[in-house]
């Protein structure tokens, strides 16, 4: 411990390192219920690709784990600490290094917050699409390691999708340099994608070049009732068998509509057992969501509201991004899962979820991209309640079984970490994990980067 | 050499094995110059995932190594025989399993014709993008081994794009499943994307999930005259710019643009100095084109012609696709370089290439896939000329080295194969070769895949 700390200061200015306990414990874990977290022996964050060298050098000469962190806002546990690890933080490399119109492209650090990157690329016109939920705080590095998603992803896609090149310290403290700045480009292994989603096990994600595109027109949207979540999907299928390319296209359930309104009054229709919201930023929106009340009409919607003005559009995505906030309030606690399916099959997974709420006479409200196939089911359950949250770990289990079964995987854009790491092998097969397993050994032969994280 | 072909054939059907040196010699190699290849063993042709397993695990047991082979169209000897290989040709798995409409997926075989699968999807309204100049006669198995492009790139990207899962046959004969059928999905490392581009490296695919799009509006086309390249790079960077999304924007320079004229007599203007092509399938297409229109002129664009229908725009896309056939009757032999920079720095690529044409006294023709940036250089030489030989080779070399000074990649949709394995590592830098042979050997540690290719 006294050798980490004296080789670790060696490299870093002193503000640069935490090692009073109450402030590294504050760093050891991330959003995720049912994780284990280990204590940290030192945070460090480090403002330049030097100082990560240096943290990797000595983390390798005396053989310490590391844990790479962006602002913790993850759902999988991916970010949590093990006992005695370096804790790395980088959400002090927080620049903007460079944006270009012409090439469409952003160069960043690490820890720039996900909103503020959108804010400046904004202002040239331009559009960074990943969103998830977290995006007012989520840092861009946070979004590499876990592959995050978001509300646009019906339309835009994920981040792997924007990810063109990246800087990475290599468990060793070496530099490697993967993709590029180009728009095309299939010089060798896509290392670049193989990092992206690698929860931080491969390498730490120092510098990006990330793909832009023009700003949309703003986007449109409309509220759909139904009177089952079935009809809903049924819906959502129509919507995309007929070639439309919604901006956005979620569906709340009638436990999540309730807690939304119980929340914050949103005026959100009390009596309905799905809510379908529906967005567009096509030339004409209008009439694209013409288009689509019209089939959620003939899929049995009740009530079909277009909003009138963007304003109106963004109180309606306000009550979806509401969801996972108001159903908090439910119970003391709440596990959020992440299982997609094939669009074909969001109905069955969410009748399924229904069927093994009431199995554990659990409250598990469904907020999903519907669009995408992807849902969140998230299970409400007093922690403090042995028997209630052993229902929970169960249910929480049987989701991802249901998800599997129907041709899904268990995690749409939340990530494996901790939470899932028992069930990836379910999903790859044992052929699946031996590669990954052997990836993981070219790339970090001593197991030091993120250890107990995937598999 | 008996043992072999007592093996396979004691897991695959007489019509499946081609032992004849004449029509095995047929199958040495694909499309590229200046590319060794060697005498094949033996040319297998699979028609079901056990008997391609059962030649991997012949070829693993006899230590014989495997060249997979879609059409042989790939321009850099990827699909090269070596001394004593199987070729193990996929084209005989050609069947399309499955196209779904709501979950906007097609389940292909490899041995799959581009163009089969684009019409298929289109009867259901649907459309696979990636369309490589090839793709009346290239496999979709192919198209991923090399992770290849084509016209659509500048809108809807890269055959990688559309690859959501893989069933591969590993050197050993196991059988690996990567990726998915849902529209989004994390979980573990993206094996899929690593195939991807590996020019059958890895593993042999024999089963492919693609996503698919919405078939959209014939696109229209205009044509543009310019006094210079320089001129028509400037419109490219600021169409660009200025938040266009088009189809198409391809450039022909003044010599591809004689040599189409004189193989087709096109009516292509003899007197340009550059042809600037572009297309929209917006639902607004002749206003987008006015926009451009507009743009070319401010760049000093001597003549603007839209085309006034759909079939005046094929025309134009017709004279664009001839321009590597009509380089080709120039001179007796030709090698298409594939180099590709950012956007903004299209002009300086173009300028040098004519620098370079001009130090070694040759004929070099580029048309572009502009809008990304993803030049094609094609030296025209006499290849029974070993001066003339000698001073194509070198250009094509500096070609890649002024492409990587400018920031870009040696290969933007061609891929490294043979042709440019010595300039991999130029671009990758020592760290990153050394991790891909780390991958290379957690799949095939005995090194029989496609030996001799990319490192």
């Amino acid at each position: 411990m006294d050798a980490l700390l004296e080789q670790l200061r060696a490299g870093l200015p002193a503000e640069a390192l935490i090692t009073d306990a109450e402030v590294t414990a504050s760093y050891a874990h991330d959003m995720a219920s049912f994780c284990d977290a280990g204590a940290p022996a030192v945070v460090v964050l480090p403002r330049t690709v030097e100082e990560v060298q240096h943290v990797m050098r000595t983390a390798t000469a005396l053989r310490v784990p590391v844990v790479p962190q962006g602002a913790r806002t993850g759902l999988s546990g991916a970010a949590n600490a093990s006992d005695g690890c370096i804790v790395l933080s980088l959400v002090k490399m927080d620049r903007i290094l460079e944006i270009s119109t012409v090439d469409r492209i952003a160069v960043v650090e690490p820890g720039v917050i996900n909103a503020t990157l959108s804010r400046a690329v904004n202002e040239h016109g331009l559009c960074y699409p990943p969103d998830p939920s977290s995006w007012e705080t989520c840092t861009i590095g946070g979004n590499i390691g876990t592959a995050s998603g978001g509300l646009c992803c019906v339309k835009y896609g994920v981040t792997a999708e924007y990810v063109l090149g990246l800087e990475v310290v290599l468990a060793d403290g070496r530099l490697l340099n993967t993709g590029r700045r180009t728009a095309k480009g299939v010089a060798g292994y896509d290392l670049t994608r193989l990092i992206v989603g690698s929860e931080g096990s491969l390498g730490i994600v120092v510098k990006a070049v990330l793909a832009l595109r023009p700003r949309p027109p703003q986007q449109l949207a409309l509220a759909a009732e139904f009177p089952s979540a079935t009809a809903a999907c049924d819906a959502v299928c129509r919507i995309m068998e007929r070639g439309h390319t919604p901006s956005l296209l979620e569906l709340m359930d009638r436990t999540t509509v309730r807690a939304v309104n119980a929340t914050a009054s949103m005026g959100l229709p009390e009596s309905t057992e799905a809510l379908l919201l529906c967005a567009f930023d096509t030339p004409d929106p209008a009439a694209d969501l013409a288009a689509v009340g019209a089939l959620c009409r003939e899929a049995g919607a009740t009530e079909v509201v277009p909003a009138e003005s963007a304003a109106e559009s963004e109180l309606l995505l306000q009550a979806r991004r509401l969801s996972l906030p108001a159903m908090e309030t439910l119970k003391p606690a709440t596990m959020i899962d992440d299982v997609c399916v094939p669009r074909s099959r969001l109905g069955a997974m969410i009748e399924g979820t229904a069927a093994i709420a009431e199995k554990f006479g659990l409250t598990i409200g469904v907020v999903a991209h519907a669009g995408d196939g992807n849902t969140h089911p998230v299970v409400c359950f007093d922690h403090t309640d042995a028997d209630e949250s052993r229902r929970a770990r169960e249910s929480f289990d049987e989701i991802m079984a249901l998800g599997l079964g129907l041709g899904g995987t268990i995690t749409g854009e939340h990530g494996v970490g901790v939470l899932k790491r028992e069930w990836l092998a379910r999903e790859l097969g044992e052929v699946g994990v031996e590669l990954q397993r052997g990836i993981k050994a070219a790339f970090d032969p001593l197991g030091l980067l993120n250890p107990g994280k995937l598999f």
